[in-house]
């Protein structure tokens, strides 16, 4: 038996960011040649492989990025799913599947699927305006969120009182319930196209004591079996109702009543999976190569407690980046630093992230909060 | 602080195989920008940075490429030294050293290295040409080694009887006591600019009961800790005298009596180290870009039992390469296949190399003799 992307082979991603990089990165060892979009020209994939500058929602530009390769896959949700949807009828494969993105681009139809499948999730509203938000003031306190164009934070807001009122979306968008939350954990599986299915490891993210922030990703999360099984079963069971090729991350709460709710779905590789390049046998960009390229999915075992700190670009600090405080987390044993090679910090872009592996779990938290304290990405 | 490497900088590697196709893969973490030169156009390296096309031991082809970078490294030792002598000698960081890796091309000279200091060896007679080798009938049984340009097996045989001083090397060289081994070990050590000094656990090349072949590495070699401690002694006295910057392969003999002899070194990331990209928590390709950017050395601590099996192009195959077997060696939990993406293959090519883990050694073993038997490089 031999592979289809040995030879004359080309896998497309849409999106050139950090997600794409190690990717590719991981995609050295099976010798994939790659190809990518994105509107930066100095995205992090840019130096990595062949590089096409241009605007993922645009139709012609997808369309022609996506005729040259085999096998097209996303590092963003937000891109033109009837260019893929055109590439899929063409022939291509393209996975995750279109239709699956565009369920999952709008928030709205991503809860529609879960009430729909009976997957567990915090009761929520549907709105079309600031004018129905305000009509359902009785639902408050409430997560207004924006069906579409929302992530990393931006389209999601707490409605507490009546005052907030004033601030509603006015655009079609939901409220939900807010969730009183013990835990934020997350869930990464995959699937192939021959149907098997895959978890990694329950993440858990802790939060900073005073500001609501993550601080950093925990694995293995520390919750009861019942917990783990309860998270493990949500994630297995959507990315099979989903029929989806590829990864899923599932971003899921734990109540304080020790309820698993799902928040939210990401049909890519995840910031809560960085961690898995050093810390489980597959990593998880690996595991998303297996699944597309119908390969059978790697063995997901953590092999050692694990942190992920996220490399945030420094508060006051805009210009050509310096990472302050290098050497010392380089001195640090157990700890691996990740670039993503963007020329430009700015306030709080994602500019690395740092792995940090210990058999013991209490100095694992404290190089934690070392790694925290002492590096910092200046201008 | 921070560090020089972060922006406008260029970090150049003589020679374009899979150890240099591995670093440029370690270096992305650190965002470095790699420039290659190779003889070979579709070399592993020409997809993946900056590709220059030429020969490694032309003065003026190595003086432009050098002049380009800021710092230079290698991947093979047989480069021209005096156009590096003239790189450094302009302000450029060379590691390792020009004068080391000039020492070390030549079997004859590192010899001398050894017994000048003191450094456990087999003992040796210079010869510098056949005529001398059959002067020295009394000397076997004994390994005839041409000084230079003798790698991978090539310039290196036995001379068991007098007919075999039919077959001498007619070329300067050297006749070395036949070691009457019972393991050959490797101990990889690196040592950056401000003289810091770290060892790899000792790795130990497991033989083939009939034919006298390295079948695959085993981590941690299976040996005793005074052993173990001398090899590692042996390793760091090495690079110490050398006073080397980078990676340095120590391969060694351990006698049926204990005894243990340096065969030969390499001043780079080696073969009995690949399986140190999973098994370790700094393998050697970032070790060694942590030594030569004088960055504190890497934690080297072994996270499981591990073994690596190289993927050679299998006899009576020449063409382009084809990876039989390659899913049902993915099946298997703990295992991580390279492909180097050589698109030719012939016999006894190196085209990749799986590394496996597994807590339990024997497990590990079973995993090794499936993998040799399963995966083959056919055209």
């Amino acid at each position: 038996m031999s592979l289809s992307f040995e030879q004359n082979f080309k896998l497309g991603i849409l999106g050139g960011g950090q997600l794409g990089r190690m990717l590719i990165q991981s995609g050295i060892d099976f010798n994939i040649p790659f190809a990518t979009l994105d509107p930066d020209e100095h995205a992090p994939c840019a130096s990595l492989a062949e590089f096409h500058h241009g605007k993922l929602t645009d139709y012609d530009t997808v369309m022609k990025f996506g005729s040259a390769c085999d096998v097209i896959t996303i590092e963003i949700e937000n891109v033109n799913t009837a260019a893929l949807k055109a590439l899929a009828r063409a022939g291509k494969k393209v996975f995750p599947q279109p239709d699956v993105i565009e369920l999952i681009q709008d928030k709205r139809t991503q809860k529609i699927f879960y009430r729909d499948y009976d997957i567990p999730t915090a009761p929520f509203i549907l709105v079309e305006n600031a004018a129905d938000v305000k009509k359902n003031k009785n639902f408050l306190p409430a997560v207004n969120k924006l069906g579409r164009e929302g992530y990393d934070g931006r389209g999601v807001q707490i409605l507490r009182t009546l005052d907030d009122l004033d601030k509603a979306f006015d655009a079609p968008g939901l409220l939900e319930e807010l969730v009183d939350f013990e835990k934020e954990i997350s869930v990464i599986v995959a699937r192939n196209e021959r149907g098997e299915i895959t978890t990694f490891p329950v993440v858990e993210m802790v939060f900073h004591p005073v500001h609501n922030l993550v601080e950093y990703l925990f694995a293995p999360a520390q919750l009861n079996k019942t917990i783990v099984h309860e998270a493990e079963t949500i994630a297995r069971k959507i990315v099979h109702e989903l029929k989806m090729v590829g990864l899923l991350a599932v971003e899921m709460f734990v109540t304080k009543k020790g309820k698993v709710l799902v928040n939210e779905v990401a049909p890519r590789p995840h910031n809560s999976g960085h961690q898995t390049i050093e810390a489980n046998i597959t990593s998880q960009y690996e595991q998303h190569l297996r699944a597309i390229l119908n390969l059978p999915l790697g063995d997901t075992t953590l092999i050692q407690p694990s942190a992920m700190v996220n490399l945030l670009g420094e508060a006051g600090h805009t210009g050509l980046a310096k990472y302050a405080g290098l050497e010392d987390v380089l001195k640090l044993p157990g700890v691996h630093v990740h670039l993503y090679g963007k020329r430009f910090t700015k306030p709080f872009r994602k500019m690395g992230h740092v792995t940090i592996m210990d058999g013991d779990v209490e100095r694992l938290k404290k190089k934690v909060s070392f790694v925290k304290q002492t590096l910092k990405v200046v201008a």
